[in-house]
């Protein structure tokens, strides 16, 4: 096989370096996967493929970062979008999707009483912390460590030029531990005003982690008993392992739900949901922003929906997603490689044993990716409803071949 | 002429009020217009014209508040953004076109050696703010007292919610004061890593207020002397007075610059722009978002961008503006009326004279709004190159209907 050639891509990479700091920021750019021998820039993409700027081809299982759950370019939703961008998309007011929408959200969502809506991720995480405070009338914010809950100043990983004071009252305990949990409740007891969960352990550099029984119970326990909110950040998870939300999957007891990414297949669009009892609070928020309200993406949204469960894509993806799981743990043992492979089928993660800076699945990683295969060696995958069987089959065929290498290069 | 019947916009905003707190949030609901005069929602929109859920048709002079620059559904725009769609939108990497984008906002924007772009204009203001702070290792921001910058909690008009520890670093002097601007440095001399400016004073609520001569020197002065960053926030004003940007239309020297809404027509995107002493900096910092590279609002900039300069959008607005703020002034005049217009051609606000409440100004945008034209009567309106001198004239004759109408209401 003809390994990919990425000329093009790493010419506009050094061009976009003289016009964009770093060329790419953010989890978009190469350096965050292997430096090489991935694209830098895609030309196009359908389902769940996407064309480099030199012409190669990829099976995408980073659908774009989650949004992509139907396939990119679905023909439903994008109908759906053209039929309202043909009467506009951004509007002085809101379009006549807003309440359609809005009751979707809480008719579809449990424990969704009402919901206001966002753009990015980070819109709705920030809105939701807002509420829980104004509703308690408490301060503190109790996260997980490495979780990552957007790029705003009070939960991004990195502080560069953010002043201490501006990231004050976030309170921090492992994912899971449900020691350091009740200890941390009872430090901050009578000031807290919520704990924002994933609704499993998702982070960058690690295996995922579901929560346990008895972590969901005791954050639902102590939540209830010291009056404080619990917040699951569904961005990531959401629309791919329950239609109704991941809470109800995992059995997390929330009072406010962020939603964003697969929602409306790649269209930009975020929610937070809330139940009646914090409204009152709701009501009092400052929140908005210029494309809030734009028409294409409540249309969009509408529609994956709508297909979602007709089309039963979320049992699809995690059938997909075993499929892919154990047929790559079945070619790392031929192979004599040792990985761990993460998280839900529908967005799972694999990693090597032995491998504490990644170089083994940045390695492996990189030769799938100039054969075809986009894995991401630092962050979790997606599968999406426009994979097939047979792409599964193809993709285990270029991973065993890559394990084969991989097993070969770290002295097998 | 038969007044608009609202019955079906109003049905609508009663039933949001189930879904959403408030029913709609923001400057977009009913509430911070004439409440009852006014639509709630928009079914459609071409040009300058949009048509309400009760079918009712608009002259529309907030333009998507400010967004719709040339049109809304522009051809040009439109035909550019659909092609983008057909190679996809939302992708695991940027498109080929970020660095056709970045090349030509550097190129186009005076004093931009670089730039990153976002969803929100917020994303941008807080990175511009974090990029200044990084480069000085200073953390004092200076605002003007009303001036919007954004949404996030350090900016936000209220602060519902928000622990006080979040708005520290943030000191206020009021535009065009340059004695409490002069005193504001020297109090915190050594700790300003910025001062961050609309272009000209567009608050809500107020006459718009174009910078003195002796305001941008002083800013610029004491910026250079102090070594601390000039920030322009444009994401209002730009691509309206200057296609090189409103730092450069107004004289200030900007280190740091923020665009978004008419950039791309409505399609969302925002970028910030800087320097390249500050590039360095900026490779430091944490920023990104899920749809921030997204192709189709990189399509919708460059064509935009393409017909604003193509068509002339700004001297035509501008001269259609001039028309509208005189024609406004005859009308009001003529009805034995005093108002006040304000703020460049481009973008003008109107104030009537002791109405401090903003009373009579509802009640006359209450009445244009029923009679098909759609101003503001608390936040600056915007002309778009849509519209044509039979619209300012339509305009004006429903205008004096309106100032005489007014004129009877306050007693005349």
């Amino acid at each position: 096989m003809k390994l990919y050639d990425l000329t093009r891509s790493y010419e506009m990479f050094e061009e976009a370096k003289k016009y964009v700091p770093n060329g790419i920021y953010g989890p978009r750019t190469p350096a965050f996967l292997t430096f090489g021998s991935y694209p830098a820039f895609l030309k196009r993409g359908e389902g769940c493929r996407v064309w480099d700027v030199d012409g190669n081809e990829y099976i995408d299982y980073m659908c774009s970062f989650g949004t992509n759950l139907l396939g990119l370019k679905h023909p439903a939703v994008e109908a759906a979008a053209r039929k309202q961008q043909d009467n506009a998309d951004c509007f002085t007011l809101p379009s006549d999707l807003w309440v359609p929408l809005a009751k979707k959200i809480v008719e579809t969502i449990d424990g969704a009483d009402w919901c206001v809506f966002g753009k990015n991720g980070s819109d709705v995480t920030s809105y939701a912390i807002t509420v829980a405070r104004t509703h308690t009338a408490k301060s503190e914010i109790l996260l997980a460590r490495g979780s990552y809950h957007g790029s705003h100043f009070w939960c991004q990983p990195h502080g560069e030029g953010v002043p201490p004071e501006w990231k004050t009252h976030i309170q921090y305990f492992q994912y899971n531990n449900v020691e350091e949990f009740t200890n941390l409740v009872k430090q901050h007891t009578g000031k807290i005003a919520a704990v924002m969960l994933t609704p499993h352990a998702h982070d960058a550099m690690k295996d995922q982690e579901l929560p346990t029984k008895e972590f969901v119970a005791a954050v639902n326990a102590l939540a209830k008993q010291e009056g404080f909110l619990v917040i699951v950040d569904d961005i990531r998870c959401g629309f791919r392992l329950k239609l109704e939300g991941s809470a109800l999957h995992y059995g997390w007891k929330a009072d406010l739900q962020c939603f964003g990414k697969a929602m409306a297949n790649g269209y930009p669009i975020s929610v937070a949901t809330g139940k009646n009892e914090m409204k009152e609070s709701a009501q009092k928020i400052f929140f908005t922003g210029t494309h809030f309200f734009s028409g294409v993406p409540f249309a969009a949204a509408l529609a994956t929906m709508d297909e979602i469960r007709q089309s039963g894509a979320i049992e699809k993806i995690d059938t997909l997603g075993r499929s892919l799981m154990k047929g790559l743990e079945e070619a790392a043992s031929a192979a004599g490689v040792k990985v761990t492979l993460s998280g839900p089928p529908a967005m799972p993660f694999m990693n090597f044993a032995d491998d504490p800076t990644f170089e083994i699945n940045r390695f492996f990683c990189g030769e799938a990716a100039r054969r075809g295969i986009f894995f991401h060696p630092h962050h979790n995958w997606f599968v999406c409803a426009a994979m097939t069987e047979s792409d599964i089959q193809k993709t285990l065929e270029v991973s065993a071949q890559c394990f084969k290498l991989t097993r070969e290069k770290t002295g097998g």
